[in-house]
């Protein structure tokens, strides 16, 4: 598969996280070529801090493959990785690193910071930009949608006093 | 319990990793003094980059009390958080951070960088040095006991020509 096509399978599965409500964020982790892993954000649904896309698609690549050192396999995102998954791929020698959408509030590849410019004994090369239209269009849809539904909840309001 | 006693739970976690032959790291979750889930380091047993002491202990605790937002919660840990398990408290919001030792190669406190100091949308207390000789008289037995075993291996030899 094709940078384009792996993109593209962790676009669909941020679909199946805005599908389930949660922020519409999509991981796949691949190794030749070819899916070994793929996930989506399920920290609403899960209740669990840690349930990021990319955490997750790298749980189940180590599982897949039986080892903790990720240092033939690629991970494809549509969001820039957070802090903790940025971390995490550090941690599982990710040798290559593709994100789409950059995030602003929490994005660890150079818009809070750059984890990757600082000494840890690992550095993937990072690429950004890929497809990052159509993951900010996931991401804007759904949070269009949540203010919708924001303002449309009755609110309390004081009893009115005589 | 005290900060004292919640730090020596998390000795003892770590003590469990080295009898596993892991490097010795524990931690514990503690909400109002009283530990709502412990583990230890398990990267080799379990052949996964992401099992950190903090990152099962914060795992754990999502998963005990129902709820992805730690507000309330504690993490006493024997090792200075790594980018990943930093990464992870400010992702579950965790109000406090109790270390033990410095990690000088991936510590996020400080001694790398400091996570803590960006601008994420949640900055827990961090105390630092509480037990810290305990914590690292467990790593720097583990690392002696690495390189014995290391310098035993019977070493591959070129033959001798004649």
């Amino acid at each position: 598969m094709t940078d384009f096509e792996l993109m593209g399978a962790a676009l669909d599965e941020a679909r199946k996280a805005a599908a389930l409500g949660e922020v519409p964020v999509g991981a796949v982790v691949a190794k030749e070529g070819e899916i070994i892993a793929a996930a989506h954000n399920t920290r609403e649904t899960e209740k669990n801090a840690l349930h990021h896309a990319e955490l997750l698609a790298i749980d189940a690549a180590c599982k897949k493959l039986g080892g903790w050192r990720l240092w033939q396999c690629e991970l494809f995102v549509t969001l820039e990785p957070c802090p903790m998954c940025s971390g995490a791929i550090i941690n599982s020698r990710i040798k290559r690193v593709v994100y789409g959408a950059a995030d602003v509030k929490a994005g660890c590849c150079g818009s809070v910071t750059d984890l990757f410019a600082q000494p840890f004994n690992h550095h993937p090369v990072i690429e950004k930009g890929l497809r990052a239209d159509e993951a900010q269009q996931l991401l804007q849809a759904f949070f269009v949608s949540l203010r919708a539904k924001r303002a449309a909840k009755p609110r309390w309001k004081p009893p009115v006093t005589p």
